[in-house]
């Protein structure tokens, strides 16, 4: 039987969820895979709490005994952040080490640098546990589906936000007392930033789409909007229409034109996306092969994260050679890939107006200077003079909806611009 | 770049499926994974069909011709039934080619035979395109999930009769018409007996578990019951109670127990497996890692099938070495593993009494007897002196269900036994 030496190098919730199934499981994998899997060093910022966590099963090291140790040919990184990983990923790899890594942020960041190191120590790269924790999507996108030409990729790819938003459209939570009840749950940091501002899922969809469509898309290529402006009333309004309030994040692919957006959409109830709740994940990929698949799972936590951890682990360990990207990794978009900013969508368009004769045929004409065709309008009862008035469109340009929002702006016949969400 | 040589046995549908991917997608195919795989040989029983369907581009081929050709590395067998693709197929593997097949029902009968010829000519056997069309579902149990101590498997595997089922929900038909109205879909064969009285899920379900638990599953262990005895009046009772009827394959591993089992089964609508319509499929796995994850997808289809065939050829060709079964795959159930026939499950159960004071009591007396808890009980209105009454029981023993049933046959209180249905 082969032996596996690995190292953890940090071992907080994902890096001890990732340990606990290998010791749990270990006569598991050595039956059926054939390998025995070993922790034999953790470095943590404490290393008191290895000898802790693992009952001195793991030693404390430090990266270079780490790295010093011939008998260790798997490096997992769970320690979180750009940096220390990225330089102790670099030197893990260079020495010919190959890394196991969760970390969206990094991968998104500087894949290209990690990438190149990987390549020149000879090792490989896994991050399998980086997007949508244990839902095997990359494994999809990597070993399954490889005849398939790619053209649509479409996910609740951030469980806070789904959080939030089921509980704000199930329990008629405002946002800020949906986002406490998800701090409580574990499903929240303290700091909220990087899920409610949609920052996770921008990383995720860059990582996602480039393996997807065969191109470097840079997280910087990524349209993202989180979902802190969404209120109570948008959800209602919404649900009122038929439809559910999620952060997607979409990627498509038209020729040499990529779209890669993260926003709030209205998706129609009975849109299998519609029914991932809570804090689960889901992601729908079209082949011109297979047409559509959705894989659904939870997408975080420690032990669904420590499942694709380890199972980057075997794949790593059973891998004749190490593979790289399928397409030009440089960290830059690949000619002659564009990046369509002028999508197409359906919109929903919130606006508060003075509730004066004529003031709603102004509006729908300048909707329709803007070549903006509505589908529905909907006008709530009048208050204070004022009326609220939803719009949905039909099928429209994303700079046209733009160029009337601006307009909106600065019209006196418009007293504000309360929401605009996408709609598919 | 590597040159992959593919011959090709039976271009039917799925055969045609994947050979139009391969022509469609070589190019992309050679820039992403660098392979460059050509179909040279196609064997069919119309050599003419041969020259038509590819415009002359793979030869005509005999099984002898394709074997005898040193260059051809990967033979794909997509002829169907067990004679004569078994014998090819072993032919194939014994002279050193790998095989791609999608044969569910050679796979499970003799996966033993197969496996054996493979290890022999040291060749690979890759059959995703089996079991649920392009849906990853084994690429999951076998290359993601591999530290996962998987416990349940749950799925929708077969598209007729989800198609069938579907439509009686909805569409109010009759199984007879919903059955007609599949077939004119091209969802149903003209002999639907294999899809509608559960073979095709039963070797599928074979197949899966193996994979899933690790040990040999026989297809004659699987417990099998089809939809042809479900009535519309089953379908509507359920729905009334909040149930939607589905055809399930259901594995299930508690420590050396197996059971495994296809049958019309009662689902809350709010099942994640409720809302998959029509001819779609979806699998749900459960391990101590990763906890529930679902795959869906067409479990079906010229491409979708095409597709998983794609995947298998581009696996198969960047493969260091061929691997085998994680079990001891002599066909036969492993020792120490049993199957539970007595497995636990909550039933529906729809009874037509005489209308007489007592015999309510009398039947819950009974149930009661053989330590059956119910959880609801519905009279519908009596009709000629008879009562349809519906109970819904708590978990309860297969074997006792079963006891139950046999003395309500006998019973001089019981007119007729109509439906017993389990709920999960």
């Amino acid at each position: 039987m082969k032996t596996v030496n690995v190292a953890i190098m940090g071992i907080g919730t994902v890096g001890g969820g990732a340990y606990d199934i290998l010791t749990a499981n270990r006569d598991l994998i050595r039956r059926t895979r054939g390998l025995d899997i070993c922790v034999t060093a953790v470095l943590d910022r404490s290393p008191e709490y290895v000898a802790k966590r693992t009952g001195g099963a793991a030693r404390a090291a430090t990266l270079d005994e780490i790295i010093a140790d011939k008998s260790i040919s798997i490096v997992v990184e769970t320690m979180g952040g750009v940096e220390p990983a990225k330089t102790f990923i670099i030197k893990a790899l260079l020495s010919g080490k190959s890394v196991v890594t969760a970390n969206k942020e990094l991968i998104s960041k500087h894949w290209s640098e990690l990438e190149t190191a990987a390549k020149k120590g000879g090792a490989g790269l896994y991050f399998e546990a980086s997007c949508v924790g244990g839902v095997p999507v990359i494994r999809a996108l990597t070993m399954s589906m490889q005849g398939d030409n790619i053209t649509e990729l479409t996910g609740i790819i951030n469980g806070t936000t789904n959080y939030i938003l089921t509980k704000m459209d199930e329990d008629g939570k405002s946002f800020d007392a949906a986002l406490k009840e998800a701090q409580a749950a574990g499903f929240a940091e303290a700091n909220p930033a990087a899920d409610v501002e949609g920052y996770d899922a921008m990383y995720k969809l860059s990582i996602l789409s480039s393996l997807a469509f065969h191109t470097s898309v840079p997280y910087g290529c990524v349209y993202r909007e989180g979902i802190t402006a969404v209120t109570q009333s948008d959800v209602e309004n919404g649900r009122a229409l038929g439809y559910t309030l999620k952060l997607l994040a979409i990627g498509r692919k038209r020729g040499d034109k990529i779209e890669v957006r993260v926003h709030p959409t209205f998706l129609p109830h009975n849109h299998p996306l519609a029914a991932v709740r809570n804090e689960f994940n889901a992601v729908f990929l079209k082949g011109d092969g297979v047409d559509d698949i959705m894989l659904y799972g939870r997408g975080a936590g420690a032990r669904p994260t420590g499942s694709a951890i380890v199972s980057d682990i075997v794949t790593c360990a059973k891998a004749a050679e190490p593979t790289y990207s399928t397409f030009n990794n440089n960290g830059q978009l690949n000619p002659p890939t564009e990046i369509e900013q002028d999508f197409t969508s359906k919109y929903y368009l919130s606006l508060t107006l003075p509730d004066n004769a004529g003031t709603l045929s102004k509006i729908t004409e300048i909707l329709g200077n803007f070549g903006i065709s509505i589908g529905a309008v909907i006008q709530k009862e009048a208050s204070d003079g004022f009326a609220r008035v939803l719009f949905l469109t039909h099928d429209t340009r994303e700079n046209a909806v733009r160029g009337a929002i601006e307009k909106f702006k600065k019209s006196p016949r418009v007293k504000s611009v309360d929401s605009l969400i996408r709609v598919i």
